[in-house]
Parts: structure tokens; sequence; C-alpha cells
């Protein structure tokens, strides 16, 4: 038993996702949750500025004693966190792991399609994950750089968000996957356009939830777990100012968070090895 | 008379526009360029936000002991710029003033219409000027957020640039402008698509040009031009890694940097007032 917080962070406002979920399955856990709003979005970065960033979000989270850190970002998960250092005590989970596994047990043919980010399409992780895990498993990945802005925007179901997505899943279709990691916390919001556009013989794997249903084993397997059945506290810490946060965070999240942010200057949280990762 | 660079700096790739005009108009002259790709865009960050990355930029470009420094960027010169401590022995220009006196000059009824980034908007900045400049002046401001990822993604011409563009400028149509600011240095990619959904009637100004005329003439009263009539250098410093700007900045510049860009730190330039700014 820990009452202790679990530590959240992501890019920006893609990890409420997340959150939702987590409160969904736990709501006895208290969160921090930090969106780096101020750097948004990390899709496009270098791998050495993801790493550099990445470093820095978990040493702000580490400041509130935090029991496990969990990347709701897909590109920090993809990009940073396997070659950030683990720490034996401080458990560390990322979205790749956890959607991976959930790919694997939902696909009947072995043919995984993953939607991402620029960055995590380059980075190759998914694709290493699943084979690592299933050798014979087929995968295609597939850059989406306009999904991101295009939810930010607020056009989830609209034509120009279908027109993007048959422009990108196009070779999704015609690799004929069953199942499909949205490999970045924006798209559950595109999940129904990206349903109608690949139609019913595809299995959508939600970041998400998947990555929510492993932080419960992990909490349960080392008995991590608050003594609380509801009524948890989350605290949201963002590195430009709340206003944007505040009134987004509520599609994400579909509640409001009005008061509930806190700008904080990343900048002052340094990893004095992450030059050297 | 005077050999020392221009400094440029810009959130990204936009500024690149501004060079390209600037080759043209005065290719004798030395330039040093900074794009913050590690922290791009700046379109929908805080104001407060960007008074600290702009003073940086600035701190940066004083480095190389520049004659002049120009905000190749939209919104930090609508909402940065205005804020910041001017220096009588060094001129700092922005696009913002430059496209004003432009667009007044183009206009025939007196109506113009600007689109930005949802920062720029914000600050009211164009309104004002236009305004302080042409009392009668009628403005009609519109954020264009999608603008900068689809030209980033290479739409310029295709049908969901037109279906954007066409959301974006009904606004614009129906307000009877004969005059539109493009007011973000991104923007001229998108002048086809732009110039077909609004027709022959409106005249499209182009901040790169409006600010490299301006330069021009600011150089030449100040007798700070330089003394070579051709063979200006132009060197890139950029805060991500340099790849990316490399293949992208030539599609801005319609002509190849391999090789000239190299990476900074931002973050080591701070500028000590700038939080009480």
């Amino acid at each position: 038993m820990d009452n202790r917080p679990i530590g959240v962070f992501d890019s920006g406002l893609g990890g409420l996702t997340v959150v939702k979920k987590m409160r969904e399955l736990m709501p006895g856990e208290d969160i921090v949750y930090f969106g780096d709003t101020g750097r948004v979005p990390y899709g496009g970065r270098s791998e050495k500025t993801l790493l550099k960033y990445v470093a820095q979000d978990i040493a702000f989270l580490e400041s509130f004693d935090v029991k496990m850190i969990v990347a709701a970002c897909g590109t920090a998960s993809a990009v940073a966190l396997p070659k950030l250092r683990q720490k034996p005590e401080l458990p560390m989970l990322g979205v790749l792991d956890a959607a991976a596994s959930s790919a694997l047990s939902a696909t009947k043919n072995g043919k995984i399609a993953v939607i991402a980010t620029a960055a995590t399409v380059k980075s190759d992780a998914y694709r290493k994950k699943l084979v690592a895990i299933k050798t014979d498993a087929e995968v295609f990945s597939k850059a989406c750089p306009l999904f991101v802005p295009l939810v930010e925007n607020g056009h989830l179901d609209s034509q120009v968000a279908h027109l993007v997505a048959e422009e990108y899943l196009s070779e999704v279709s015609a690799f004929g996957a069953d199942t499909l990691i949205m490999g970045c916390t924006h798209y559950p919001l595109l999940a129904k356009t990206i349903g109608d556009v690949l139609g019913d013989g595809v299995r959508l794997i939600d970041v998400g939830e998947a990555i929510s249903r492993q932080m419960l084993e992990v909490l349960k397997q080392r008995d991590l777990l608050s003594d609380k059945s509801e009524g948890g506290v989350c605290r949201y810490y963002v590195s430009d100012e709340v206003d944007n946060f505040e009134t987004l965070g509520g599609l994400f999240l579909q509640s409001k968070i009005e008061g509930m942010v806190s700008k904080i200057d990343i900048d002052k949280y340094e990893c004095p090895g992450a030059d050297a990762l």
C-alpha cells in the first residue's frame, strides 16, 4: 500500500486521454500531471532534444516523491524512455510497451499497423518491440504529422479530418492490418474518423486504455496501490500559461479543470547526465 | 558603410522566406539566421513565454556583433518586439510595421484583413498599428492555426489546403477587404491557394517582401550598407538538430543549404531583464 501520487507527463494535452482512463480504472490514485506546453509538440523533434526534454520532465515529477512515472506521450515513450536509466525503486512505464502487448493480443492475422508522430516512426521503436515479442509479426508504420494540429484545432470528424485520414491510412488498408496501434495520445479523439476510413475489420488500440491496465497490474504486483478506492486528487502543471490548457483540457478529459493548473519553469529542472545519454 | 552581418530570427523555418527576399534585394549583405526549431511553433504560445524566447533569440544574435536585428516571425514581431527595450545603436525591425505600411499603400477601400497565428491575432497588434497610422482603416483579423502545419507537411496547393483556406477565409471575403496581410512568414507558400479562394480583387501582402524593402531603406539612411554588391554569406543556426531544417529549408529558400547549418543551445542565452518585461 502506498498513497504517494503517480507522476504522468506528456508534451502537452494528449496525455490527458491517459489520465481520463486512469481516473476510470483507479479512481483512488492521486496524480501529478506535467504537460510541456511551452515546448510542445515533441513529435517532430530530434532524438537528442527529446532526451533532454524528457529527462527534465522526469526530474520535475520526481520532485513530488511519486511512486511511479508514466510517459503518457507516444513520442517520449518510443524515442526517449528506452534510453533513460531505469531506477529499480521507481517504476517507469511508457505507452509503447503496453500498446504493443495489447496489439499482439488483439491481432489474428499477425499484421499490425502503427500510426504515430514522425519522431516515433523514425525511431522504429514499435516495430522493434512487436518483433521482439512475436518474431513473425508483420508491422507497417506511418507518420501522421497533421493529426495532432487537427485535433488541437477541433477537427475531429470534419471533412478535412476525413481527407487527411484517407491520405495517411490508404497504405494501412493496402497492407492488410487487422489491428492498428494509435501510437500518439492525441489520436483517440480521431477514433471515429479513423474507424470510418479503415472500416470494421480493423481493431483500434487506444494507448491510454492499454497503459492504464498495465499500470494497475504493476501497482498490484508491487503492492503500491492507494488505500483509497475513490476521491483521488489530480494536480496539473504546465510550462506555458495555464489558460489554453484549461480550455482545451476539458476536451481531452471530458471534465473541467479550471483552477487546478499551475505554471512552472521547466528549464530549472536539469538532469545532469542527459547530455551524455 | 558597415560590413557587419544582419541578424535574422524566426521560430523555425518561416523566416527563410524573408531571407530569400533579402538575398534578392541586397545580395552583398552577410546574414546570421537563427531558427528556434527546438521550441517551434511560437504561434500558440502565451505572451510571457514569447517574451522570454524572443529575448534569448536576440541575445544569441547580438553575440555576432550584428548591425541590425530582424524579427522574421510574424508572432514575435506582433507580440514580443513592441515590449522589448529598443537600443538606439542597434536597429531592430519586425515584419509587422513593414506589412502595415505596405497594406495601407495598397488598399483603395480602406478595408484590410489580417491572417496570422492565434498569438498574433490575440495581441491585436496589427489592428492597433494600422489604425494608429490611418484612423479610419477598417481591419478584420483571423487566426489560421492550421496553415503552419499544412505548409510544413507540404500541403501547399492540395484539396485539404483549399478546404482549410475556404474555412478560414470565408469571413475575410464577407468583410469585403481589398488587401490581405499574410501576417506569418509561412503563408507566402500558400499564396496560390489563398489567391484562388479570395479571387483577383484582393491584393496579398507578403511580409518578407515588405520588410526587405524597409530594411534596405533603414540601411541606406543610417549608412549601414555593406560595400559588397554581391556574394554575401549566410550562416544558419538552429536549436534542434540540423537535418530537418536543411531538408525543409530548401523548400522555403528555393536553394540548398546543406552543410551551412549549426545547432546551438539557446537555453544558454539569457536576457536578465526578460522576466520583468
